[in-house]
């Protein structure tokens, strides 16, 4: 039996890559005709045959993938990114990008404008605001594959990606505990999101465990901004008992606060045990370095991309993964680990 | 005379944003019938007169603006985008963005997706590998608005928003000198691009003034990604002449070059100064703090919005904005100060 030709091969024959070759073969906007006519020749040549199914989808497509995120402004919020540009890229889809900035109205905009510019799927993470999801009916009324990923809200036939984020508040609580803190702030926002009310839910089961609940002790902070820090630091050396640790929902919020502290005095990890949440790079730029949960965000959007495209190529029903959890990790750095004296 | 009743009078008299009620005026799909009601009937009651030239333009708008950015992963370019994104929502315009990750196949795909999705108008900062230019005929040929900001090429009545990247790289070279460095090595990436070409440009001078032009020590990367630190220091520890400055176009990555001298046992200031370029919240975060140049990125990205905006309502011609030169500042942190023995 001869061996079926696939697009690797015809890419190694015209010395393109596959991703060409696919868009090619799919009549993409993005490739030259010279081009195409190369593929379509070799093609024939070869005796490759087009899968008329994706190629008949495409003649209604825009091969454009819409997302809506809260804010560009964060590493973790780019690795994601990344990850799904990876995915959509060698598939021959662009992807178009808008941020809500936390505003339920201004998600409501882009949801909109991204449904009238022609988007084949949409990709989303909440703003904390959001309180209604009406407006995301434009697109499951009309089965355009909608997908949550971080900050999420169960829609039917809509899969969500998200770690499991009540573990690792527990998980980043609990690593306090064992180094020996017994009065531990809470620094979070946006607790209208399950994403930060499940950590909160980690923090309070993991106090609950060794009998500490009542020391509960939660700062919820509007936006985890630098103008924030001088009342949080107030709040710390005001507390009758000692705050001896911190678990701070963000990296950079948490680098702020090890920079006030230390600068008010405090020894760190000594005085207070403090760690983060994300592994953003400047968790390993602070001094000392910053204890952290690492969050798998290039993977989850490469998960996404991958579930949204396995659906518009009609290979899996989006529909039957409800729920992608993904693995965190603890990291235990020096400004979390237990001092021997 | 009676005074004249604006947008903000309506917004108070109504308890709402000033924004609500410049969409609801123009019939923005973002906005209830119920509100745009009672918009309408305020303007009657108040003797508000709309601006029929907006009012008619808005008619064939998408309300929406296309920006193409390199990437998405740095603080300097989510400050711009914030930049223009504040400017663009005021107006009641959206924005979406696309990333051509430094590719030119990708930032045509870009143009062209923008394009199809109907945007208003485009704001694009080059790819690193772009050498050609047709991509924006879609554009410029159908007299939409196009702006390039930060990494720029001149296209006729193209706008332009650049800093003064010669001058910067003088300041930042003539600062080491004047610290007392004799042999600064540059490192930086793109020279491609106009921003990074001029920045070593002012190297050179700084350095041909005070007769060093021999001295030139130029370390071109691929990109600024930390696995290229290592050869990086491999370069530096391997100089005949101890290297005792450095210049390096990017925060990120001098940060990348303080952490990897100080673990091979570098003093800085001492043995070597640093400077770096952006201005990055992590400048600050690192010790020593980092010396840099401060990039306008949030003022730049308002700039772009408001020239594009005062263009699509018709109130300047943006042709003859040709170019707008924004002021960067020398600031002096410990990473380069001259010790006193």
């Amino acid at each position: 039996m001869e061996k079926k030709v696939t697009i690797y091969d015809l890419a190694k024959r015209l010395g393109v890559s596959p991703a060409t070759v696919s868009r090619s073969l799919n009549d993409h906007p993005s490739i030259s005709l010279k081009t195409k006519s190369k593929v379509m020749l070799a093609a024939e040549e070869t005796g490759y045959r087009i899968n008329k199914f994706a190629s008949n989808l495409s003649l209604q497509k825009s091969n454009t993938i819409g997302v809506i995120v809260p804010k560009l402004n964060s590493d973790f919020m780019s690795t994601v990114l990344s990850g799904i540009e990876k995915i959509a890229n060698d598939a021959g889809y662009n992807l178009i990008i808008s941020q809500s900035l936390e505003s339920e109205e201004k998600e409501k905009f882009n949801t909109k404008t991204l449904f009238e510019s022609g988007v084949d799927a949409l990709l989303v993470s909440l703003a904390n605001e959001t309180k209604t999801y009406d407006h995301f009916n434009t697109f499951t009324n009309r089965k355009i594959p909608l997908l949550f990923f971080d900050r999420v809200i169960n829609i039917p036939d809509c899969p969500t990606i998200i770690i499991d984020n009540l573990r690792a508040g527990y998980d980043a609580t609990k690593h306090l505990l064992d180094q020996g803190c017994r009065n531990i702030m809470h620094i979070t926002h946006g607790l209208n999101r399950s994403a930060y009310y499940q950590r909160y839910v980690g923090y309070k089961k993991a106090l609950d465990e060794v009998k500490l609940f009542e020391i509960e002790n939660l700062l919820v902070l509007d936006q985890f901004n630098s103008r924030e820090i001088d009342s949080v630091i107030a709040k710390i050396t005001a507390s009758p008992e000692p705050i001896d640790g911190l678990f701070v929902t963000n990296d950079t919020f948490a680098v702020y606060c090890i920079k006030a502290l230390l600068k008010a005095g405090y020894r760190i990890p000594d005085d207070i045990k403090i760690i983060g949440f994300n592994n953003d790079p400047v968790s390993e730029v602070i001094n000392p370095e910053l204890s952290t949960i690492e969050y798998p965000g290039y993977r989850m959007g490469v998960l996404a991309g991958q579930s949204i495209l396995s659906h518009l190529n009609g290979s899996i029903n989006i529909e039957s993964a409800d729920q992608i959890l993904l693995k965190h990790q603890l990291i235990i750095r020096q400004s979390s680990r237990k001092t021997t004296n």
